[in-house]
């Protein structure tokens, strides 16, 4: 196992949805960054997925199932002041 | 990290079902948006999805993952005054 | 967006789970539709689907997750006086 | 829509575990008849799974997706009185 | 349908994480048995997705996908009278 | 069945996110040694991952089933002391 810290701040716990969803991309992120951990290669293989439709919708998959988790962490936010 | 808005609203409550699909696509879309940022790209991709049916597929399946999170985060619509 | 309506109805309560089935169906065809709007040749991929192994898997996949979320909004349709 | 029926018996409660895991097989090939009616060519294609590792996984992927929501409809069948 | 026992012991519930990610397993296995009941090409199936990067990957998304139920079936295992 | 242990300590149970982070990766780890116990070909087969971009995707996603599991079974960290 790596260094590697993939979870940012090692919480779950976000303020808002906004930055629950940017965390379900960097936690998305950090996993392939395990598995492929030289950066000039993922540059590469991001420029592969940007060009890509399939990849595109895969990674849609990816951030969705770890933002279902962290809006469960976060009861879905429903405890803010502000929330409508 | 970009500064794309990747929750409309920085909320994830809605009014109403319909309402609640419709964010649901705005946000599998934006993840899209996030990892090919390119308007006229993107407007090229959709092209390609629409014409292909496993694509066309794994579109709803992504709709159908950031669907099932926002309805839990609305309690299903279940305290909607008309909701039968 | 579309004035395409994503949900039917507005609603993700059914009398019952056969009705919940339908509509799981109905909310993965509208996000097709939503995507391809073009009748025809939504009915022309319809041909391409039912020949093709892989996507009927795939279509069950779309279908078992709308379906989860529907179950779950109708609290699993335990409250039918003749639910056994 | 056609009149075929999704769910037998139109309930997802089941005696027992092993009976929703048959339910959540049947509710899966439902869904495959529903796109592809003709049941000659389902026959057909029932040979090309069993030959193909990759559906054969997939299959596995939908009758596990299909089998979380009878297994929660039931409450995980914690109230059988011989459950373990 | 087969006569096929597709829950071993016919129950969910299993006295450890361990045991109850065997029965995942297992139950995941019993699924690709149900579409395909030949043994010797089940074996040489298993020689297939053992060589096949992509493969290997999708089956463990079916054994997340079983083992997400069993752990809820089993409160994940909170009331073990040694759990951490 | 192998003697390999699938679930590290027998637990789900884990301090923090970012073990029970850790954790996922692992027992996502088993589930393809168990299929491909060959120490080496495992060896060669994660290279072949690292450089092929749709498979990095799919291995992110299977992280992504099993944390989601790990996260409900320690109640999301909310009880930590310092969970903010």
């Amino acid at each position: 196992m790596s260094d590697l810290q993939l979870v940012p701040g090692n919480s779950l716990r976000t303020a808002t949805p906004e930055e629950g969803r940017q965390l379900a991309v960097k936690m998305a992120r950090l996993v392939i960054k395990l598995t492929q951990p030289d950066d000039e290669k993922r540059r590469q293989q991001r420029a592969i997925y940007a060009e890509n439709p399939m990849m595109l919708i895969a990674i849609g998959q990816t951030v969705a199932a770890e933002f279902a988790t962290i809006a469960a962490a976060n009861n879905y936010w429903r405890d803010r002041p502000d929330a409508n």
